[in-house]
């Protein structure tokens, strides 16, 4: 489907995406946003010439500056704003009036994204990190405790454990290279962290929450998510490895957790269903009956420095064992309540071959190798990394997403 | 020091503790107040008869319904209400006609503590909890896995994880015993968790946090807490020993956290300070000045059921490798931005004889043994648990916290 607005230059912020975010500029204030092309469609001055007039729900939810609320109202609601836009944004709509053919109208609610700022979507209460990417997990044990085999629990449940929300930022925030306690020839010490590392990661935000003490059903588990993000768990391997026997990993993880700023809703990515890798018969409480309940995202990976920008990773969100319905259900068994704004990360989606996968750690086997890459140009340099330098920028990208971007800033 | 306003009927309601909590009756909305004896002192309705008018800071902070923007304003702020409130209730004040011999007032601003209902006084952004209980890990390696030792890093920072906040209940909750996946006969399962249980906690509420990338130095790490409460940190132990390798806790201790309403601020507990246990010399950021950065309070927990109320555990808050300002200095090492709000926990507070442990696992070694109590009350009779029952009622009581209580709501 084609829209008026213009060439998306690549980005993916074309019809099939339609994503929330919250943006400003130096003339609005933080306020809802959805990306088109090279714009951001400004929801709160469309909400306010009252353009959603004819979807009955409380229109203050698009006026705020998170997403919280309107994420709240439910896919319903969700699904009538977007076909709403759809229809506003179509090259033969039939709501030209309402924008596409008023000039004043266009110029009010079309800001240019080149000159915006975006901040944090949501107001995040929990954020939760799980383990299920089984290539990334065999890849850790080999490395970690070779011969072991993956965990007894690993491919009947998800693993998982809670993470910290204060330090989860917006994309473009700088990354400070934490200080922490390793061990250095065999005896503990502090100092900045030597290993420093990212994951690739997808996440869901939650939109309707359950109360504490009710499950959510796996099969009516989509309705309770809000839209998709990519994720970058920044993770200091040293200080993480030192610590997190036995109650898993802590400052190595907390100090910081980038998200992209775009929520792509749940509707927008039905063209990219697919079955998951299913190596066992699931307890009923998992056993979903959607079989197409994984996506096919690949997620390029960079890293930029002085010397270039040198093409690095493609992950996919497809290397889970489990889907998000699943990931709730689980989560939510034992009647631990989901709130709107909850964050649900996969994590690390690294594939089988030495180019998709989705850490150092990995890709360096702990630091042993160096992972060698090569310049995005024409000159086709090379450069190679162990783990990160400070001055590193490293990029995520998947159509329609958007990008999930952070600098290595030196230890203080 | 006496109060006029009466006896606290063992409560430890005196004039040395004035915790703050959050309360409402049939009449009034949820507010800040504060106890003394048997009545909760309206802080809401005192600001707005200007009482604190001496004192310069936001006073709109005393008329929220959380605690959260007055725990930010600060040590200073809250030294000065303190003294206030101390002049203005001690038997001999020299503020007489601004609350004792001013019987309207009275009427407005001393509530009946019997008909209130207690909420919980903060709204939580993160909550962690710490496993720095040296007695409570070493009988959990002797259950788990004898001969062990403790892990390596056990000595040289305190073992934490994130735990869940959306969980995080008042003293009064019904506590729903969890569903989950355990293991029975070597498979996978999943029903209600057979092994329930409780872990006796103390926890610190932070009033002012740090920015993101900064830390907190260990000696100054006290003035950024409010204040203090007791903790039950209920425990799915069949659901946590399957799901908890490699990355720790997850659903086993997600379903709910309890913690008393009250929360006694920093102030109040010099008179209990004491050594911590030291058995390393602590790398520097962990090597506080203070010598006597531990508290010595004893916490009573007692089992009620049908059949009657038992005396069960007599733990203690001294029964720590850490002090609280170590656990900041920890957590906030790698730049973890703390939030006003955010819940900082112990880790189970056993100490070394049978009589003084801190949950059920440790008291019937996993299961395998009963553990018998004595009711409190002139008949003497006995009981016995190896885990809860539905319907058991836990109690934590330490003098001037209240009382952090729930019981047992079966399975749905």
């Amino acid at each position: 489907m084609a829209t008026w607005i213009g060439d998306d230059h690549g980005s993916g912020f074309t019809l099939d995406f339609l994503p929330y975010g919250i943006f400003s500029t130096d003339n609005l204030d933080a306020r809802i946003g959805v990306a088109i092309g090279e714009y951001i469609l400004d929801m709160k001055a469309l909400t306010q010439e009252r353009v959603f007039a004819s979807i009955e729900f409380d229109h203050s939810t698009l006026e705020a500056s998170t997403l919280n609320c309107y994420a709240a109202a439910g896919r319903k609601i969700h699904q009538g704003v977007r076909e709403l836009l759809l229809e506003l944004l179509s090259e033969d709509t039939t709501l030209g009036p309402e924008l596409r053919d008023n000039e004043d109208r266009k110029k009010r609610v079309l800001i240019k994204m080149v000159g915006a700022t975006m901040h944090l979507p949501m107001s995040i209460g929990d954020y939760t990190d799980f383990f299920i990417g089984p290539y990334h997990a065999q890849n850790c044990t080999d490395i970690f405790r070779p011969g072991a085999g993956l965990p007894p629990n690993y491919l009947s449940l998800p693993v998982g454990y809670a993470g910290r929300a204060s330090s989860i930022v917006a994309s473009g925030t700088p990354v400070r290279r934490p200080k922490g306690q390793f061990v250095v020839n065999k005896m503990p010490t502090f100092g900045p962290c030597q290993n420093l590392d990212f994951e690739v990661e997808f996440a869901a935000f939650i939109g309707q929450g359950n109360d504490m003490g009710s499950s959510i059903d796996v099969d009516e588990a989509e309705n309770y998510i809000f839209g998709f993000v990519l994720m970058n768990d920044w993770s200091a391997r040293d200080i993480q490895v030192w610590e997190s026997t036995p109650l898993g990993p802590f400052n190595g993880k907390n100090f910081a957790t980038t998200i992209s700023p775009w929520i792509v809703p749940l509707e927008a990515l039905e063209q990219f269903r697919e079955k998951p890798v299913k190596l066992v018969k699931r307890l009923p409480y998992l056993d979903e009956k959607k079989e197409c309940s994984v996506y096919n995202i690949p997620i390029h990976v960079s890293l930029e420095d002085e010397s270039g920008k040198y093409d690095m990773f493609k992950c996919n969100t497809k290397n889970v064992l489990f889907s998000f319905a699943q990931l709730l259900a689980h989560h939510t068994a034992g009647g631990c309540p989901m709130r709107t704004g909850d964050l649900i990360a996969t994590g690390t989606l690294s594939g089988t071959s030495r180019h998709e996968l989705g850490c150092l750690l990995e890709a360096s086997r702990n630091g042993i190798e160096s992972y060698e890459m090569e310049a995005i140009g024409p000159e086709r340099q090379k450069t190679s990394r162990s783990f990160l330098k400070d001055g590193d920028i490293i990029e995520f990208r998947a159509l329609g997403f958007g990008s999930c971007v952070g600098q290595v800033a030196p230890s203080v």
